[in-house]
């Protein structure tokens, strides 16, 4: 008998499912797209159409694309559903859903499937930004305790500003909703029959902790009066570590999925996060950096200090026994994208070939990367971007390498917030699509950083994350250290070393876009 | 027999040769190249490279083209040299040159023709950045008179910087040379037999005035020992202000050009400011904006107030009877080209037809337009262009329509530094070539300013004022304003008037922009 642990890495426009042995081998992957993919102009079944900021999904996706994925790996893999010992869940999140106390989304019933509030909201849904300002002055104005694990500041796409806007707006949904909560959790919900909710979803999008709970009746009243006891009412569940079991696999999911009934599963993890344990960061104080169309740099801690402008400090938030600290950049591949775009570039090849050729500092030519805001340090998602030091000399190359070479200097500008805060970070690991795609960005990042970064070879990150959640769940390991040691750092990854003449040059970049996001941030 | 003018318009790559009568009607024109055009890779008849910041040309050059156009121009107007009755010369500036006693130029003479020092430098010129900023220190520190007149600071491409560079770098050539002179000068020479000096172009780039003269001995000994004499010595000529007769056509210009010996000549005019009779601009207090690669706007006025940030103020500069005012912007169709170019677009027209279409303000992109340095009133050309306020939802069409409002909001701030100066500025008239390539631009300047804007249908502009001069110093005319409505107001030009919505909305725009300017200089 194979022993396989199946990880299953829900993204944004489809799920991943991967089954890897014990060592951490491959067995066997399969993608399958949601159907509906994103739902961003149209109701489904209607004729409706949706307001720009909104972003929706279909909860039936998920469980279908799920099936499909499964099936299609484990048959790519010629393993037997008795195989699989373990399941893990990662998922986007704040992906959040309105239920009945079933687990029903009421989305799906007859009666609300016409009403937009009813359906699944996406991560990047931007439907509540007055809510959210709202929610954050008055947290400052009370000074609420929670607030200084968020850097101060609540984002726009997270739990309670979308169950606001949802009361808000639509008001008898939120009369008819019985069970508000995360989609990960939900899928879970789904395979073990059981309701849980995860500790990372819940502390990192829904303002939680282990200590206090979630923000106190008292603050949901001033927030809004219906909103008092909806923790009491309508967020049931018992609180899990991702790797702590949730449940076991009930008999209609097994059947659905090609697997066996009584796998055990473990509570859900959010996607980035899934990448901690999935780039084989074993050690606390590793800085684990998941580089794609955003970015999301994280980190196990044995420290609790809150840092302010760092988005998240949740204890068991990432793994077991450490305080896990998100911070992100809002737009990195996505800038690098829309630069080549603006240039009229045909090829992304092309322009890095010829940006490196250029010097650090892209002959003067400074940017500002905030074109999707600035998550950390600032959480201000209403930033700009910026380009100064133009003149007739310059042309589209050293426009995009200074779109680089600001990526870099807003990740050295979030380490060194982390370390003057008194967090350490020892250690760097690049994991996501971009590090494979973009050797010269990567290798800008270990000059502007001074550090060695590691690239693990492996680009399923967070679903071999998910899976190692799924092997701790069937506890094939003692702890998370050894799980991950022995599926994740099997082959030895790829180290960029920085160049120390090029680390020289680029501390005056790094203190003109110090500088220069100063300037910005107080004009 | 006809009564016709001749205007010779000296431009950077040509000259161009205007015969219109005294109704201002164009009856040939012709256009002849340079043979040697820029020099700026190798000194001609050597195989020596010349510096990147080294920008010369040709005497030679001037002598054969202006030939050449003049003699076209006539074959084409189907008129003779004796119906032929003045001539004008407008000239770039400040190209100057070293010379003989007898006016050849020491880089025409055999000994010399090797040594890049002897040649004429032309106005584009850069090879004089320290000796400009020594220049300047010491104006500031002695608190020479003459400084304000310039708005505080001498720009990198004017006479004295230019001579003080030779001086210094090749002081052989400095000590050969009996006649330091312009360009514009110089030719008027080969044309008359006497050396006569400009007012304007001593006024605008050689630091001279009507009532002080040229920098004192006492200033110039303090700059170098070498220098202390060299306006007694080596800068002979009496000052004319342009449309008085310089004198007349030698018999051997005469048979060069294919003209009547005895022509009047009229003493030189900056090519720029030949723009104001050549635009029509016969009352004071019309700022005159030549529109093209670079703008220039010049205002006569009864006024004499020296404002900060203004280049030059100088009486009889333009006309005679006014103070000249002379501003500028250092890139404005160079800066549209090349935002075009930086965004690889092919065509202006596309990028304009869809910048049209946007509202005000490009959708929160702004844009400081110091691409080539900032002319008036900063007088800086190492400042830098920038752009800020950029998100993934703006494309190519919203940075250049950002480009385009940022160089009206510069003119606008030109505008805005004169009259809280105290000069007042009523009409607005636009020549050059940009106004027809770019009615989205003019359009952009009316509703910014909230002015209407005159636009004369001749796009001679600078040849017709120089052939207006040419009239004057044939004495057609007993006036220059005389001289200027019959000949350049013939036509009614087109008038952009300023759309009232618009210029509402744009102020919030130059708001942005002077708020950004302040915190780019002071950074």
């Amino acid at each position: 008998m194979n022993r396989i642990s199946l990880g299953l890495d829900f993204g944004t426009e489809s799920v991943r499912a991967l089954l890897v042995d014990l060592r951490g081998r491959e067995r066997g992957v399969a993608v399958a797209k949601y159907r509906h993919g994103q739902i961003t102009r149209t109701l489904p079944g209607t004729d409706e159409s949706l307001p720009p900021d909104f972003a929706l999904q279909h909860p039936q996706d998920w469980l279908d694309a799920a099936a499909s994925a499964t099936r299609t790996a484990l048959r790519r893999a010629e393993v037997s559903a008795t195989d699989v010992l373990g399941i893990g869940v990662d998922f986007t999140s704040c992906t959040m859903l309105p239920a009945l106390a079933d687990g029903t989304p009421l989305c799906l019933t007859e009666k609300w499937r016409g009403e937009k509030f009813a359906w699944p909201k996406l991560w990047k849904h931007h439907g509540a930004k007055t809510q959210t300002e709202r929610l954050n002055a008055l947290a400052r104005e009370r000074s609420e305790p929670w607030l200084a694990r968020y850097g101060g500041i609540v984002g726009l796409e997270w739990f309670f500003p979308k169950l606001l806007e949802t009361l808000e707006r639509a008001p008898r949904v939120f009369d008819a909703t019985e069970v508000w909560l995360e989609a990960g959790d939900w899928f879970v919900w789904q395979l073990t029959g059981g309701l849980t909710r995860s500790t990372c979803q819940a502390g990192y999008k829904g303002l939680w902790s282990r200590e206090d709970g979630f923000p106190s009746p008292d603050f949901l009243r001033a927030l809004h009066p219906k909103l008092e006891h909806v923790v009491a009412k309508k967020m049931p569940g018992a609180f899990l570590a991702p790797g702590q079991a949730a449940g076991e696999l009930t008999a209609a999911m097994a059947k659905k999925l090609g697997l066996r009934a009584g796998t055990p599963v473990s509570a859900a993890i959010i996607d980035a996060h899934a990448g901690v344990p999935g780039a084989g960061a074993a050690e606390p104080d590793t800085l684990v950096m998941v580089m794609g169309t955003s970015s999301c740099h994280m980190l196990n801690s044995a420290v609790n200090k809150p840092v302010p402008g760092v988005a998240g400090i949740v204890r068991d938030g990432i793994l077991p026994g450490y305080y896990g600290y998100e911070t992100g950049q809002a737009a990195v591949g996505d800038a690098f994208e829309w630069t080549r775009h603006l240039l009229g570039a045909r090829s992304f090849t092309d322009l890095s070939d010829h940006a490196a050729v250029l010097a650090p500092g892209a002959e003067g030519v400074r940017c500002v990367d905030w074109f999707n805001g600035c998550r950390t340090p600032l959480m201000d998602g209403t930033r700009t971007g910026a380009f100064t030091g133009l003149t007739l000399n310059h042309g589209p190359v050293h426009v995009f390498r200074s779109v680089l070479e600001a990526s870099a200097c807003g990740l050295r500008w979030i380490v060194d917030t982390l370390r003057e805060g008194g967090v350490p970070v020892r250690r760097f690991v690049a994991t996501g699509g971009l590090p494979h795609h973009s050797p010269l960005f990567l290798q800008m990042c270990a000059d502007v950083l001074g550090e060695r970064i590691a690239v693990p070879p492996s680009q399923q990150g967070p679903a071999l994350g998910a899976a190692i959640l799924g092997a701790l769940a069937a506890r094939a390991f003692p702890d998370a250290t050894t799980a991950i040691r022995a599926m994740a750092v099997r082959v030895k990854p790829r180290i960029v070393k920085p160049r120390p003449a090029a680390s020289r040059a680029y501390e005056r970049v790094y203190a003109d876009y110090r500088k220069l996001t100063d300037t910005l941030r107080h004009d």
